[in-house]
């Protein structure tokens, strides 16, 4: 029996600006910090002990698990940090405003992409492509990235797509803990979490769009060994 | 050719206290967090791009690594923590004031016991003692160090035995990351970092004790391929 614990980011600069961020490196906000922070003492109040973390390579689901796991005294546990735990890459509409997207391609098109399991944004057209906002320059793609196989950089992603790189990396690295027994906490994203929990409770392609899961909120699984759910439970942070 | 760069944990909480702190896992102070944020910053002015980051399993130096390389935008970089990059165990010093001890033994004594390379201090008597501060119970050892070899918990260090527990850890790991140039950063203790210090610029006994790394001064090594030191500078911070 193992416990795995998932936590989506807390609040980014960008979810407050309403921009669509994707793989852009954006920074939590202020109330982002304090969600992270709960989500922490959340998972400290319920006592567990955990082997190993497990978040992206982007910043504001590495400070989340930083905050978190320092308020719950465990920020000495081992850390991996992995692409694969990346939001869903949104192609050409990272750093767009969701309501300047809605003006120029039409709310139901614009719904199509954000809530639909397996459409495609517009994509980007290279990996030197580069993105600009208020005035500063972001790289679509950096060095933190070189170690990808040629040709898995995504240039923009459905659900489908970003459960199909996360999955593997579950096969290959967390899933082997859990079944070891290891307490594994994950901070990641809305769509790398998404994936997760489609896969772990079996939802359905259909279904799985509409379960939301909020910034900072711990979600608590009890696994058995072959990684069923034998227990449930979001905490209130 | 490679670099590293070590930067000593900011303030903790017991070094504005006055208290002997080593193993016992303290927080940075206000003043802590601000001095790794500058570290992070001078760093990032250097343009230096780190492969790999090695720290302790305390938190005063996690937290500094982390501020730091925040401050850099390199936060995404991967992380390992090892026990054998913690401060010198002070043994039963642990949680005493400075001004305490050399009431209770004499300031020669206390002395003896900071500045002398192998002169031990009052050690511990068994893994499973406590201290107690400001009437909160501290573990001595505690869970992150289960995975400790048995024997080889120290119960109380000078910097010869601290020494000897860093170089194998370094040779094992951090040696072979610089060789193959990577670019290396270590945030760490006094005593730990003093020990590679006398490593890499071979320092003799002598004179190792009168090496200070200030808190927060991020120390830059430009080694070859056989780690000599080609260039060295110690950034304002």
């Amino acid at each position: 029996m193992a416990k795995l614990v998932l936590i989506r980011h807390g609040q980014s600069e960008w979810n407050a600006l309403n921009l669509f961020n994707g793989w852009i490196d954006t920074k939590l906000s202020p109330v982002g910090v304090e969600q992270a922070k709960k989500a922490g003492q959340a998972v400290a109040a319920e006592g567990i002990e955990f082997d190993q973390a497990y978040t992206s390579v982007l910043t504001r689901a590495i400070t989340t698990l930083h905050y978190a796991l320092e308020e719950a005294n465990q920020l000495w546990i081992p850390e991996e940090k992995a692409w694969q735990l990346n939001e869903r890459h949104y192609g050409a509409l990272q750093g767009l405003n969701k309501d300047d997207a809605r003006a120029k391609w039409g709310a139901d098109q614009v719904q199509l992409w954000r809530r639909s399991y397996d459409t495609l944004p517009p994509l980007l057209e290279d990996v030197e492509e580069t993105v600009t906002i208020d005035g500063k320059t972001y790289p679509a793609f950096d060095r933190r990235y070189y170690n990808v196989p040629e040709g898995e950089l995504p240039m923009g992603e459905n659900l489908k797509v970003t459960l199909e790189r996360v999955l593997p990396y579950w096969d290959e690295k967390i899933s082997k803990d859990l079944k070891a027994g290891k307490n594994v906490i994950i901070a990641a994203h809305g769509n790398s979490l998404r994936a997760l929990v489609k896969h772990i409770e079996e939802i359905s392609d259909d279904d799985i769009m509409g379960v939301e899961i909020a910034n900072g909120q711990p979600w608590v699984y009890d696994l058995d060994e072959n990684l069923k759910v034998v227990d449930k439970k979001i905490l209130e942070a």
